[in-house]
């Protein structure tokens, strides 16, 4: 193998890649990164058994090969090389790098030993716009389960039927749901649940590229396609609950509120709810005033208002304080609402600015 | 008590004392801040039992008293505080916190149990610029020892005879002494040596604010006042080697050196120097070239070059990449000096941008 290639490129593809690579392996090679030459193109490939990436670089190949080589150590030299270009060369299975006055040498694993990314790009099940994509994933996301004692729970539901894309997540305290509609359909309607750490990393990657984002299936894979990069995970089996059966039909009361203002109360809130798990009492007044109180019987108490543009006959509430920053915090809206029907229904959130997107919270006993 | 303060200035308060403040400790006290009206301002104090932090603020004084509260609860509360102005008020051992549309309760303890903090603004050492006195802790206390197994070492060795006061750190691989003449001398010479987090504290407390730093000294306390805050300190007992005599007399070599080209060849060859202790190996070429190699048995080998200004007749050295960098991340230098002389004398680094001051570096067997 003999290639040359700018430096920012392969700056970039290293930091993609090497981003799911860990260094606590057992397995050397997983600690490593795939280099391989590919019609004319440099591929940097990396897995951790349940992820993998792949990305395409362009270059000038002037001899074909492949090696893997630690991602770390590799990474961080072609971050700090200067100017813009670098050769790479393979000698047997040492990789030769030579940038400006740089001349290094890394030794390496053969490529036969890094495990098979699997290619799964016969069924094409989706083809949207990125920004579209990515949006809905950061409106649902954050309401996942973070560990894995309901599986299920820890993974993003996504489903296609026809023209309807449908993204949810619940780790049973909270749920989101975001509904798009696709402006063409594949033919193929599915439903998948994929991991919460898939969802994460093809959000950040995909998170500077414009374009289109492609999607694929296979039997228990899923592979995210965009402008080179490609990843592949595993999908989580079993049945997702069914959720909708927990949405109310409708509420009482419902308080309009600057977003902004709610948070700042919240995180005042917070502090002193910390001892209760979270716990802070809302009470909504129907001449026009939201207040958050919090009462801990170790540290002190809280008390905090807001003028609010309510409707119906008013109420009171306990609720995770933290559920309601986290939906205020990833909707980035400037007004929301909330609306409650007595003590023992499930809250609803929205917000005007984003269609087709609903935010539940499960209410706690005071 | 009952008092009115800015919230601005509370919150600096707070941040400051704070930042020694253990949530840990056994004794909940000393994870408390105490705070009492004293002469018609409003003091917070805090301790960590080796390190005590006062703060003076102004405010409207119409009660006095003094209770101790949760450090980080009450900190953050303020922190998050909407408003200029912010209200405090003691009733019974809760302390009532008013602010815009917020009203909170803080359980705290006693003041009696909060520890002494002793007072020994008697006996005035030092008064000097606080820039002056900032600048020479850094240029010094990035060489001390991290760890305690030689207690005398993890300290910075400060020394007044007259008007010359000098700075002096080492944890025996490499030394650091930078001198300063003082523009007006108290009359009380002393040499003491001060805990390296003492340090860094006092370096990171002045680092905002302008004027006149006060230390006093006691048999084994020491105190820095300035501008209404005072930090006092444990002394570190002991002798300080006498580290004079390995700084060399003169040196066979020079080799004066961009900081910046310098410090990126080092980024990459520490890279490869990891698994040996980061040992890597300069080689000054009389013909004007400064090369840096490293060969890793496990991972590989670098070399890389660059030109430099050298007089003498050349050699070879090996060194603790990392201590070099050090130097140059400290030292802030747009040129900076290596000299050496053979493989087992220790290399001497300066820079005509700083004047009194040197850097010692131990050799190592490549």
């Amino acid at each position: 193998m003999k290639v040359n290639v700018l430096k920012e490129n392969l700056a970039k593809a290293l930091n993609t890649v090497g981003r799911i690579v860990s260094t606590k392996n057992s397995l050397p090679v997983l600690s490593h990164v795939l280099i391989t030459t590919e019609d004319g193109r440099l591929k940097l490939a990396s897995t951790n058994l349940e992820i993998g990436i792949t990305y395409k670089i362009g270059g000038k190949v002037e001899e074909n090969g492949s090696i893997t080589v630690p991602a770390r150590l590799f990474t961080e030299l072609v971050n700090s090389l200067p100017g813009e270009k670098v050769e790479i060369k393979l000698n047997d299975l040492t990789l030769n790098i030579k940038a400006g006055n740089f001349k290094s040498e890394i030794k390496g694993i053969t490529a036969e030993e890094f495990p098979l990314i699997p290619d799964i790009k016969e069924s094409k099940v989706l083809s949207l716009d990125n920004k579209i994509f990515k949006d809905a994933l950061k409106l649902v996301s954050f309401a996942a389960a973070v560990d894995d004692s309901r599986p299920v729970l820890s993974g993003v539901y996504i489903v296609k039927e026809g023209k309807k894309l449908t993204f949810a997540a619940t780790d049973s305290y909270r749920l989101a749901e975001k509904n798009i509609t696709l402006s063409k359909d594949l033919g193929i309607d599915f439903s998948v649940i994929v991991p919460i750490r898939t969802i994460n990393e093809i959000s950040k990657i995909i998170s500077d590229i414009d374009g289109e984002i492609n999607v694929y299936l296979s039997d228990n894979q899923i592979s995210f396609e965009v402008d080179g990069v490609e990843l592949v995970s595993r999908l989580i089996e079993g049945q997702y609950p069914n959720y909708r059966q927990i949405i109310p039909e409708g509420s009482e009361t419902k308080a309009n509120i600057k977003s902004s203002d709610f948070l700042n109360l919240l995180k005042v809130a917070v502090l002193f709810a910390r001892e209760n798990a979270n716990t802070l009492t809302i009470k909504i007044n129907p001449k026009g005033k939201l207040e958050v109180n919090v009462v801990a019987n170790q540290v002190g108490s809280n008390e905090s208002f807001l003028d609010a543009d309510v409707t119906g006959k008013g109420g009171e509430i306990s609720f995770n304080g933290r559920f309601i920053m986290d939906y205020i915090q990833n909707v980035n809206a400037k007004e929301i609402s909330l609306e409650i029907t007595g003590e023992l229904t499930p809250g609803i959130m929205k917000t005007a600015e984003i269609k087709d997107y609903i935010y539940i919270i499960m209410p706690l006993r005071s």
